[in-house]
């Protein structure tokens, strides 16, 4: 066995590098005080202020989110006790996903575990058994994307980052008479741009695709009632499927998709990773439909959340920090050094106790590192002030290059 | 549009049958009250047993697990904000990491958000890493483990179901110089046997393998402390890798897998469904370790589970009801036909209120259909009786097939 451990061993040093053997920082984000958190290292607990959370709008600390989910638990307890299809069905699920259908305008909706899931089983179901389909899929969408294109074993064809003109390029190139699908993201994860959603649109009706659109970090957080970018833009009914997570915008756990029932009968039907897993527990499924329905009530969230990523885009700016995108919330401060990146974060962490994560490969590509900063409708403005100042410090300090011009940050794929 | 929707209505007429559209009952599992639950159909509610719940040991309202979610709840909310590595690792996390791997005396064990992820994630790696690697597995392996050999590209070979021969003969014929990894379930999922473990790792030594054996229907209800079936016969050492769940036994949600060090640290670094997607909720791991911690101090449930396993296979053989295996507390009754387990579960669920789900391909092969029941630690010996009497009626009244011998039941390959 010693022979297999050595292997591994060897596989880890030589694959390794920074993402080898991962650390992960141990935190306490303390409900009702987020952003702030308890950081734990080496035994030793510190105060924090959490700047790379997904929880963008705190939904995962409000109250009407935490007294749903108690109210659930009292009731029904702490797991599903099965698949979907073997007992593990509560109401919750049912009325969630009927809250989730109506949001985007869907006929139908379904919930997986897991965003991850929910790319992974739909799309391996959608693109694979949509007999001889061509799926189009951009070169930065998620790692859940590109693992359920490549499952479905479906033909693909990689556009450039938000290229519709290579998109068409491509789509002109390709028989006309193939089933064709379009796979994009709206808000991207990492440099936080926007696809050209009303151009990808017309492509796809130009040329009979059928659209597939991961909102995860738009939902709850764009458009009329949190419905998402498109939603914004009044074309959501042009995306075939819309995909989404709650475990972002909505605070809590899971992921789904919505669109005609027909394609929702079939995800349902064969999706492997849909129906060989426990379902929810309800009270996390309670919890979720709490926050949907809540940010489809207010707008208080979303509002504040546009503010705070404007003023953090424009103190940059103003600081010649260099960030990636300044189209979302998602606010990468662009390093391009895998080292350099994560001392940026040990001394933002240390010496300022701002907690953002340094990403690398395999989350970006090499070359594009990035401190992914994710100023949230939790942050006041105050503390956006000093994350700033913390970084003007630390270029400082260091040495680091200025973005060459306040009105033009440093760009890249990433 | 409709070209294509057209195109997935046909499909799911095709490849159609009971499994096309699928409907799911909706139950409500009154914590404190569990097997007893509310259904609902068509807008009615009915008070239900239910009789194939995965929460088999009732853990998921038991009022440590629930008082420790709560707990959690209040103290960091309803989500973990990210991914493990990027902002979404809590204390809890940690906790039942190494309080998991503690549990099968390994080094190391890392969380999945589902036993689905678990298996997937871990196997892709575990298999698609080791160079040049030949993978034996069960014919009866779940969908999950299939799916992560699959996406692994790992050479496989299959051995007939619990047949440890055909097992040697595959290995013996084998290149003696390749990695070899074994894979096996200990209890399985539908026909409830138990796998010949001392005998598979007896030639997984012999020929130099390494083994992979996955206990979702075992932990916690098995062995000292809970600690699986491998860990009763004394040599859960002589297992590589002990893959587990927490949402059987535990009952509340997630997956995991606890081995040596170096293959924790290449799962962690490379599993694609451990890497992007969001951590499990603090709340739902401090409920899964106070169950793992309660059910390593306490026997009484997996007594009553045992009794009460024993007096349903008693039972079941004295009214020649037909039932596929007699080693663990997974009690399948044999039926062989899609549309007549369905009728039977419509029947027990109108009639006597007893909710067991009828299990039809892709779960079981067509032919092999079958009414999975698990007579758990919180039924009590008088709704074991009337669940048996219910049976019988049907069996009267349909004029079924009774068990030819009562002192050996039907089998099949499950």
């Amino acid at each position: 066995m010693d022979h297999y451990l050595e292997l591994f061993s060897r596989h880890m040093q030589e694959g390794g590098s920074a993402e080898g053997k991962r650390e992960f920082l141990e935190i306490g984000r303390l409900a009702g005080q987020f952003p702030a958190a308890r950081s734990r290292r080496d035994g030793i607990d510190a105060e924090i202020s959490v700047w790379c959370s997904n929880d963008y709008l705190g939904m995962g600390q409000h109250p009407l989110v935490l007294a749903a989910t108690r109210e659930a638990l009292d009731e029904y307890g702490a797991g599903a006790g099965g698949s979907r299809n073997i007992g593990g069905t509560n109401h919750y699920h049912v009325l969630l996903e009927k809250e989730l259908a109506d949001l985007h305008g869907k006929a139908d909706a379904l919930l997986f575990t897991s965003g991850y899931t929910a790319n992974d089983g739909s799309l391996s179901v959608l693109a694979g058994r949509l007999g001889n389909c061509v799926v189009f899929s951009d070169e930065m969408n998620h790692a859940s994307i590109i693992d359920g294109l490549r499952h479905s074993g479906a033909e693909k064809r990689i556009f450039r980052h938000n290229d519709t003109v290579h998109l068409e390029e491509l789509i002109s190139a390709t028989d006309p008479d193939r089933p064709k699908m379009i796979v994009t993201e709206s808000v991207y994860s990492m440099a936080g741009d926007v696809a050209p959603l009303a151009e990808i649109s017309r492509i796809a009706r130009k040329h009979g695709a059928m659209t597939f659109l991961d909102e995860v970090h738009a939902v709850g957080m764009y458009g009329p009632e949190g419905a998402g970018i498109a939603a914004g833009l009044g074309i959501a009914d042009e995306f075939t499927v819309i995909m989404g997570t709650l475990a972002k915008g909505f605070g809590t756990t899971g992921g789904y998709v919505a669109g005609p029932a027909e394609l929702i009968d079939a995800v349902r039907g064969f999706s492997r990773s849909f129906i060989f897993t426990t379902a929810l527990p309800p009270a996390v499924v309670a919890g979720a439909l709490a926050a949907v329905r809540h940010l489809r009530a207010s707008d208080a969230e979303r509002h504040r959340l546009r503010e705070n990523a404007r003023l953090t885009h424009r103190l940059l700016r103003e600081h010649g920090i260099p960030f990636v995108s300044d189209e979302s919330h998602i606010v990468s401060v662009f390093v391009g050094d895998d080292e350099l990146a994560k001392r940026i974060s040990g001394l933002l962490l240390e010496r300022h106790g701002v907690y953002v994560q340094a990403i690398n490969a395999p989350s970006v590509r090499p070359g594009q590192e990035i401190l992914r900063s994710a100023p949230g409708a939790v942050h006041e403005p105050s503390e956006i002030r000093k994350f700033v100042a913390a970084l003007d410090e630390i270029w400082q300090e260091l040495g680091l290059t200025r973005a060459p011009d306040p009105r033009r940050p440093a760009t890249t794929d990433g």
